[in-house]
């Protein structure tokens, strides 16, 4: 059966989670490895996916008055030292650049991990008054982190990301972008990804270098691993006072701004991978498909089967559609369908056409059903729409079936190794608990949920009493 | 006069045409000078004239089947080194990564100037069969050459750009689609930016370096010097042979693919300054203008003048629309609106408001006309599409009336010296003369064009027989 050799050439979810998803990445095309170690190649079906998700994400910046810019990849030494917390949290994993052409540079350049003191120094010129803020950048670009161990989408050496960087009059107002931000991420990842995320706070431990407070959203994968998925910052005036960014208020007086920034990137791919795929390969929410309806001709070389099928992807125009022309058999276009995700195949042969119907299959149901032609339009939409929400509510009960609440240490163990997912356990709010839950079990707190429905009373280690409720959990 | 202030702080193009440059990319907000030397921001005035521009010809792209793709910034310097001419032309400009993180590389890593080599190694395991081809890739992305002197947007050590990168199983389908990519720019430039182009071949001497023959456009600037505004290459199958990219033909025999490659840049917004740009500022074709109308309230602190221009705001919603409500003086805001190059502006105040019109001013001829207000739309719709037309020709014009011939060296140094513009000449297509051309006029060819028109028989320099007809200038 040549038609399964696509299917069998992945490895199942089950017998290896880790060998399953770098199959799919590989036999959907999403990306593939290159001679520079760390970095990989982004293909046309990963990097349509990428598009998808800036368009939709750059439109809601836009409509929250973000202005997009660009700043240069290279940051001075200088620049990167002038924060000490920040400095520390990425000098040890950056990419130098120690010579421009055939000469040494004076001073080395770092290829930018994260742009904040590039948009400090930037911010330092451009802001003199009251009227010039607020400042609500964006950049879309790629960064480097000279990370050991690296995974497609998941962590490279080099990603594709955005970073807003904002500059506010008064604290109150950044808090507010702070938020607003990941919220605007969180409402994106549930209605354009299909994926449930929680909303919440970093501790002190897991936060960002240099920031006063990091915001997260976390998802669970199908593994029952975390995957932090976007995070927002308020820097408070820390950074503003180092780089000296001030500005005349109304009152004539001389203030520091409030900043904030915040990022998403291109491991939202591997997230889509993560939560929705299946044994079969990629499944695709339908808004960030790049092709959502693919139209397979059955007998293709039989008299009006190829016209009829071209007069139907005509016909569905308002959809992301396309037809499988190629010399391949059915059984192969169906296996291909299936390993890249696309959300409906429309099959369509001789006898389909005889009696004025046609077949749609759905991907992540595999539900079919026969539509009349006139009526394949109206369907498909529908049947996309349903897709679309089923996708989220699928993903939600997983995640809610693989939430656990542990009251000590001996279930926070038992529930990390025996049932994998997040673990809801209170704790005191003292960092040695989090080192020692960290040492112990690998897991790390993945946030302070904003929703603090509160699970006990007692820290989940050291038993004394309770400050904040903390998703727990193994992460990527 | 503090309204005239911003047009008083530009220096006149007739005075300094490279202050006047200068003032307007500093002025109209589109760029920032930072700490990185030859490095600059991209403002949001900036960015947003290239993201109309990536837009519209990433639109094109699709259209001809090119699909998008991400390849890593950095090239090892042995995947370099690989193609002799390529890397002899690039070496000495690139930016070299010698450590990642604490440690320092085994191998060298330079940030791209160019993919070439990348998409080289990437193809090398990506086609194997017939079946595999034509591969029509582009990406958009940032690169990096060492220049010592820069400009901003003309030459700067990092910029953005798009580079196209085909695999064709014949020579004849990568000539086409190196002259079909040529003609797509040639088209855009002219269609989007306003902007007449000479389509031609470049010179042995001028053609990129690895390529077998290398296609420009070319454009004049306002001052009568040539920018080469994008370039098509044809690499034959020479790199294909370096890297070992060969495919299994129909007839089962393994060939070498044949590459092309083609970029546009940021360059782009320079030539658009150069071209359309007066002593009030940047003008823009409205299908590149972020902002396409700026309604300017006048007396807004009378009741109803702020509402009726939100409601205008409104009405126009088909165009790209803002109002100024900000609180300096209308004065001070027309002359913003006209620095920033914003095609039309309409001023409405309570005189207009009780005698149901307004005032549209256009940005490129100063031309101004009463309206009323329910004919607004359809006024404004008409004016920007007649200014993109009269912008075309204007600049048409300006390129012919600074054309001229010359017939040998004499007559060419007169016109340089005296007549700033493309130089139309005749070349025996001998490289010594081309030298002898640089050497004492600081001349180039610009290109050897389609449309060889000649104007004489004898070689401008040597007066040999002439092969052919060339267009020479001073160039950016």
């Amino acid at each position: 059966m040549a038609d399964k050799k696509l299917v069998e050439a992945i490895t199942s979810m089950e017998e290896d989670f880790a060998q399953w998803y770098t199959d799919v990445v590989k036999k959907a095309e999403l990306i593939d490895y290159t001679s520079v170690k760390g970095c990989m190649v982004i293909k046309p079906a990963g990097y349509a996916i990428w598009e998808l998700i800036q368009k939709q994400l750059d439109e809601r910046f836009k409509a929250t008055g973000v202005e997009n810019v660009y700043l240069p990849m290279f940051i001075p030494e200088s620049l990167l030292q002038k924060e000490k917390d920040h400095v520390e949290g990425f000098a040890p994993e950056v990419a130098w650049v120690t010579h421009g052409g055939l000469n040494p540079l004076q001073e080395r350049l770092c290829v930018r991990p994260t742009s904040e003191t590039l948009f400090c120094d930037f911010y330092k010129n451009d802001i003199h008054s009251y009227r010039d803020l607020p400042k609500v950048y964006n950049q879309w670009c790629s960064v480097v982190r000279w990370e050991k161990e690296t995974r497609p989408f998941l962590r490279s050496r080099e990603f594709l990301w955005q970073e807003g960087h904002t500059a506010h009059a008064t604290m109150e107002e950044a808090e507010e972008r702070t938020i607003q931000m990941l919220n605007l991420y969180a409402d994106f990842c549930e209605e354009v990804l299909a994926m449930p995320v929680i909303r919440g706070r970093k501790t002190e431990k897991e936060k960002f270098a240099g920031a006063e407070s990091t915001y997260t959203i976390e998802a669970l994968m199908h593994d029952g691993k975390a995957l932090q998925s976007g995070t927002s910052h308020n820097f408070g005036d820390g950074f503003a006072k180092t780089f000296g960014i001030q500005f005349a208020d109304r009152d004539n007086r001389l203030k520091y701004v409030y900043q904030t920034s915040w990022g998403m990137t291109t491991r939202l791919i591997g997230a889509i991978i993560m939560v929705h795929g299946d044994n079969s390969g990629l499944v695709l929410p339908p808004r960030v498909a790049p092709t959502q309806i693919m139209i397979i001709p059955i007998q293709q070389k039989k008299e009006g089967v190829l016209d009829t099928a071209y007069a139907l992807r005509d016909r569905l125009g308002s959809f992301r559609v396309k037809v499988d022309d190629s010399d391949k058999s059915p059984g192969w276009k169906f296996s291909e369908q299936e390993m890249r995700g696309i959300p409906i195949r429309v099959e369509i042969g001789p006898k389909d056409m005889e009696a004025g119907k046609c077949v749609i299959c759905r991907r992540d149901t595999g539900e079919k059903l026969e539509t009349a032609l006139d009526e394949l339009e109206t369907k498909a939409g529908e049947i996309l729409e349903r897709m679309q929400k089923e996708m989220l509510e699928r993903a939600r009960a997983h995640r809610d079936s693989h939430t656990h609440i542990a009251q000590n240490m001996e279930e926070l163990q038992d529930v990390l190794d025996n049932h994998p997912g997040f673990v809801k356990a209170m704790w005191c709010a003292n960092q040695a608990c989090e080192d020692e839950i960290k040492e112990k079990f690998a897991a790390t707190s993945r946030c302070m949920p904003f929703d603090q429905e509160w699970v006990g009373d007692r820290c989940v280690c050291c038993g004394k009493p309770a400050k904040k409720m903390v998703y727990w959990g193994r992460a990527y």
